[in-house]
């Protein structure tokens, strides 16, 4: 279903199931999961400006930090994904296309206004 | 660099670069937006029980939300990824093995136990 | 002005300032902590049932655990609070009033749907 | 117990007892609505620089949106507060030392760097 993860989610079902963790592994818990992860990701950057989380992600020595926070959010995403049969290629080209006309090119170019105060 | 996400790629810049919004995707932001949107999907099993997050997920009419939360999750992230290098498949294949090591099968097996108190 | 706090306040702000951290705290930057912190707060219950959570936070030795992480997200609120001139009183008094009329009680008398599914 | 929210905390158990809402906040429940609270917080400066987020309070017609979304925050921080019988006064007391003992003076200073990191 999730072609686009197959290669990748064999192996996080892997580790998953020989630790019997799929009892835990409900719809509410897994968002939460997925939020904890996304929020310690975004901990990287605290304090930072926005030049500073520019050179940060560019020094070489950051770099496993930082592939490790995004590899947390990931699995869980991927795990939502499969568990609960979401095309993600279409989930997002849906969500596109749904963007696009809240966020008209004419209106939102150049400008990062929310699309309920363009 | 990315070949997992090659093929919806093309379509999360294209839309990004005809808003000319590139200029407000730093990491420290861009990490930010993942939390942001990681917490809309939360908010979908807010007050629920785990049960009933199970039954949502399950109604059809319920579908079309969970996939454009998660949805906007992913887009950040899989933008996160091609910007600063990060090969996802080999990020999640490297903490699944370092979660390997924090949570061995003979500790963590049927159980829900962070690491650091196992 | 947050005369609510005024007991605690001195003794943050005396924490802050011994360690010239001020330079750190704009708005922006304190929504993340804050955001952080109340993450870590939930990561306390991931992956524990409603019950589960219930019998948690009755458990003596999770006490100090719990009332840390509370502690970390009020302190940076108590900051925001002060530092951007918000009456936390008089912000909880209109907000109420306003999720009162969002929330009328004969529409959401015992269901915990969102106001926009009201 | 929590003479500090004693003024305000008789009108936040008002408004959710009218409502019958007691049922739905246990601590899982409470600890993800203030995660996602702190989030909505925060997409009010997402995409914007520490400068502009330090712009953003300072004008006056964003005033009133800031202090709606701190008080989100805090109503169910208080009420957590409140039903876990934790002193908030003696938890932030409490805190503030551990942290003081985590990112000493003499080490801290002028820097924003993560204890673990020190």
């Amino acid at each position: 279903m999730n072609s686009l993860f197959e290669p990748i989610l064999k192996k996080i079902k892997k580790f998953r199931d020989e630790r019997d963790w799929k009892k835990f592994h409900n719809p509410k818990d897994l968002a939460e999961a997925i939020s904890i992860e996304a929020s310690e990701l975004l901990e990287l950057f605290l304090w930072k400006t926005k030049e500073e989380s520019m050179e940060f992600v560019k020094n070489k020595k950051n770099c496993e930090e930082i592939s490790d926070e995004v590899a947390d959010v990931m699995v869980f995403l991927i795990e939502f994904c499969d568990n609960y049969s979401i095309d993600i290629e279409k989930a997002i080209e849906k969500k596109l296309q749904k963007n696009a006309k809240k966020y008209p090119v004419n209106k939102a170019k150049g400008v990062a206004t929310k699309y309920t105060k363009l």
